[in-house]
């Protein structure tokens, strides 16, 4: 007998199940994001900074994925957009069936943009896709500059890397062109901004991006809409 | 056909493996503690500054887990001890037969003390036992006081843990005695020590600690082969 191996039959069942929210989301023209980070890097309060700032109208929701607690979700509910917890009950990232579930009556019509906070794991995570659009990968200063190259994985896949915390950079031993460059080295073609979540910094170049790659997406969902009529 | 799960199995046979390690521990009085936190939580830095403090003539040795790269091992090796490097090639926690392969030519007869550390990773490393005497969980004042409610698992695990990089208190919105409390909520006789790499704060009750546990370990080994002869 022949079998596949129990992993890569859960992560092609994944795929499938990725690839049915991909075109759900492609014809809503809703940009999806999926926030990757160890725990500590500061993910929730990236995000929670960025509900605060959305423009007026925004029209954003939250899934953020948690072993356990509804913590992340009561944070991040008090900025008036809808936001799900995801409690994984003991799995170490999320997965597409997670991400299905959670989404279920919801009318993603309604949504210009969806932020999902992974579980707080620069491993695992890596490997299920969700559907999304795109990966961001949060690394702290307050971690070590070389964990692009220890954990090459998911700065590879992110097409973007925050590196948060940025207002701790006089009290750590933390060189930030370093960690850029491991970054660039594992993915020359990688984006790179600079933020605190708390005092604002870099948030305008963030708020930037966001713009351009939720208008990036709207003419995309165009072209879909008109290769399938 | 009934067959057993695989992960189950991989378990099982990661706890056979384990066994023995232990009982070879056991046999030879060495202390081993697995040091388990995030990527960034300060657990290379915390075990540089302990090869450096430890008392002169203390057999020592270090194994340190990463993905990729032999960074840590080169950082740890500066301090005249022996040090070996995994690199788990993309695998998100060590397991006993990653341990048990890089122990093979050493005499264990020479060791009193092995320290190893885990990939940074809350989650995965938590299930599997390396045949260590003890967990240790590192959380730095970087991250969230509430991981140990969201990571219940290692907190459970672990008898000590070591609230780390204690010097950036005054820099972070960090409650320390509310991330004792979490702690002490999922495991109430945790032991716990505030310890800062940089300015060696705590590291005189760690290495009391480290002491006394080294003790325990003779006369817990002068029982075991007492017993067995």
């Amino acid at each position: 007998m022949i079998s596949i191996p129990t992993e890569r039959k859960v992560l092609s069942e994944n795929d499938r199940l990725a690839a049915g929210i991909r075109k759900a989301l492609e014809a809503t023209h809703t940009l999806s994001l999926n926030f990757i980070g160890s725990p500590g890097a500061g993910k929730t309060a990236f995000l929670e900074r960025t509900l605060r700032m959305l423009p007026r109208g925004t029209r954003a929701a939250v899934l953020t994925g948690d072993i356990q607690t509804e913590n992340d979700a009561i944070r991040l509910a008090r900025y008036g957009y809808p936001v799900r917890q995801i409690t994984t009950a003991g799995a170490c990232h999320l997965d597409a069936r997670m991400v299905e579930n959670h989404l279920i009556d919801w009318d993603l019509e309604a949504l210009d943009l969806l932020l999902i906070e992974n579980v707080g794991n620069l491993v695992c995570p890596t490997s299920y896709d969700l559907g999304e659009d795109g990966k961001v990968v949060i690394l702290s200063v307050a971690e070590g500059e070389d964990k692009p190259l220890k954990y090459p994985g998911i700065f590879r896949k992110a097409e973007l890397m925050i590196l948060s915390k940025t207002d701790l950079l006089p009290f750590v031993p933390f060189n930030a062109e370093l960690a850029c460059d491991c970054a660039r080295s594992v993915h020359p073609d990688i984006e790179i901004i600079k933020a605190s979540s708390m005092t604002g910094d870099g948030f305008g170049q963030w708020m930037d991006w966001l713009e351009r790659r939720m208008q990036g997406k709207q003419i995309l969902a165009e072209d879909f809409a008109a290769a399938i009529q």
